[in-house]
């Protein structure tokens, strides 16, 4: 990505659409990415990774096959690698993701809410 | 670490001493690390890799041989790996770190500020 300092805040509000991921910082091979959500992701895993979750704002809830796992702002909360999930947001969520580079946002899944990560304008 | 919630408000509440890092999370060999910080490090480079600071409360100066970067809150900057910076705060910090489970505060400068990360009780 290259040098500059990013607002967490400021990125947030230029993000119009649900679901699609935005690049708010590389640290080697590894994203850190901004998202919002509202409404249900797609049950998924990630086989080969760990999924890091941190709400910015918003209530996030993501459900396990045992149980879901309620987060509020600044909750962090990690998916385990090949653990089966689905976020899911009643209102609308902002959410910092941290994963290695490449990770689809809906893991083993697909359909209609893949969506590629974008850069900020 | 395992499988729990953190929120990162309350953890920073539960950190005494500056200059020390504790573990928030881990997301494969990466390490998400709360710190706070007052006064200046030491001049230092990570000649393997990137570091990822992002500031949850008060002001933080990175600097740089050829300038400084100020962040606020909310405020991300990644300084990227082989470059000698010195993280100064005049009044206490908050940080968030993001690097790869290994990576030393003080990087190849050690000196009396360098401290193993510490798990929250």
């Amino acid at each position: 990505m290259g040098g500059g300092v990013r607002n967490i805040t400021r990125s947030l509000e230029s993000i119009q659409k649900h679901w699609h991921p935005h690049l708010l910082a590389g640290v080697n091979d590894y994203d850190v990415k901004l998202v919002k959500v509202k409404g249900e992701c797609v049950w998924h895993t990630h086989p080969d990774t760990d999924e890091l979750f941190l709400v910015i704002s918003g209530e996030l809830t993501i459900q396990l096959r045992d149980g879901d796992v309620v987060l509020g702002p600044n909750d962090v909360y990690v998916v385990p690698r090949g653990v089966e999930h689905c976020p899911r947001a009643d209102d609308e969520v902002s959410v910092m993701l941290i994963e290695p580079r490449g990770t689809v946002n809906t893991g083993d899944a697909g359909g209609p809410l893949t969506a590629d990560v974008r850069e900020f304008g």
